[in-house]
């Protein structure tokens, strides 16, 4: 459920006002926003890393408060990997498509196809660190399935759906998602710093 | 603490687009905006009643989802007077000045000068109905002190500080009120209902 525009019932402009800057508006920039167009480093060996390392690099540049990703499908059956290397999995020139064909094929002789994505969130506010993780469990279908979503998500069917991500819509993906449960951990915290409770 | 603007590290336009839309924007919508213009109909016996009362009217009115608060300051001394009667405590013309004129006068001769803000919000969100209560201990002053804020914020002090809510930033002043507090618990709800969790 999308909630776009909610009405408060005052004629009190006091209120309004006072509501208005108690309920926190996220305004989310991206790196293009801030002319940042080089490639981000991402050297480390777990999310975590990655997650924090990104952050780092754009709040040393920038001293704005911000907060990254790293995300990785683990596959039960390739001892978890392409895990932390998941974007590069299938070597130099490697892309979505590249990459999927290339955990797709090593499936092939596997019976057990399950898998989870994992995303780490680094904050950096205020010079604090702080992490938000989230985890969907699932599998790995045969082939492809769905046009949206990007990365594996044509190939990773979540548990209790039929459809996979590649298959649902932003809203959906969103409820359930590895990143969509990091980023509703992220906004809580961010919404208890902004209230100072 | 106002978090304004923050960045998400990412050069990847998927995940800005998908964390951009699951990071819930509110926008808070006044009457004026919708072109209501009279009063609302308050005539309850409870800030939960008047709350929803208010809400209610407005939904009916226009179909969206609107939240109202109602707000009472209950003095221990005055058998919790003014209560839910707070805004029009001091009469037919009553006015805010004239409101505190009166505690203040009521008050003259007692030493438990003990009080407490609370409110009460009331949401209508897709035909259902929710409710969020905020409430805050402190004191009556002697005198007013203080410019900002409004009703009785000049005369009341929240226990632990030393000044007014007339006398805080209104920033300070949605950390620790009453009606902050509860709109801490409505942006948790609606949080948690975009996310589906």
């Amino acid at each position: 459920m999308k909630i776009k525009k909610i009405v408060f019932a005052t004629g009190n402009l006091n209120k309004l006002k006072e509501i208005k800057s108690a309920i926190n508006i996220f305004e989310i920039v991206g790196l293009k926003d801030l002319g940042i167009t080089e490639e981000l480093p991402e050297t480390g060996t777990t999310l975590k890393e990655n997650a924090l390392q990104k952050a780092k690099y754009v709040y040393n540049k920038t001293g704005l408060n911000c907060f990254s990703d790293d995300t990785g499908l683990e596959i039960e059956s390739l001892n978890n990997r392409p895990g932390v290397y998941s974007a590069m999995y299938s070597g130099a020139d490697c892309n979505a498509e590249n990459n999927m064909r290339k955990v797709l094929s090593e499936l092939k002789t596997f019976q057990n196809r399950k898998a989870k994505f994992k995303t780490v969130i680094a904050l950096i506010l205020n010079d604090k660190e702080y992490f938000f993780e989230g985890t969907v469990n699932g599998k790995i279908l045969q082939k492809k399935k769905g046009n949206d979503g990007f990365g594996y998500d044509p190939i990773f069917k979540p548990e209790g759906y039929k459809e996979t991500f590649a298959q649902m819509s932003i809203e959906l993906k969103n409820k359930i998602s590895h990143r969509g449960l990091a980023v509703y951990k992220l906004v809580s915290f961010l919404n208890q710093e902004e209230l100072g409770l």
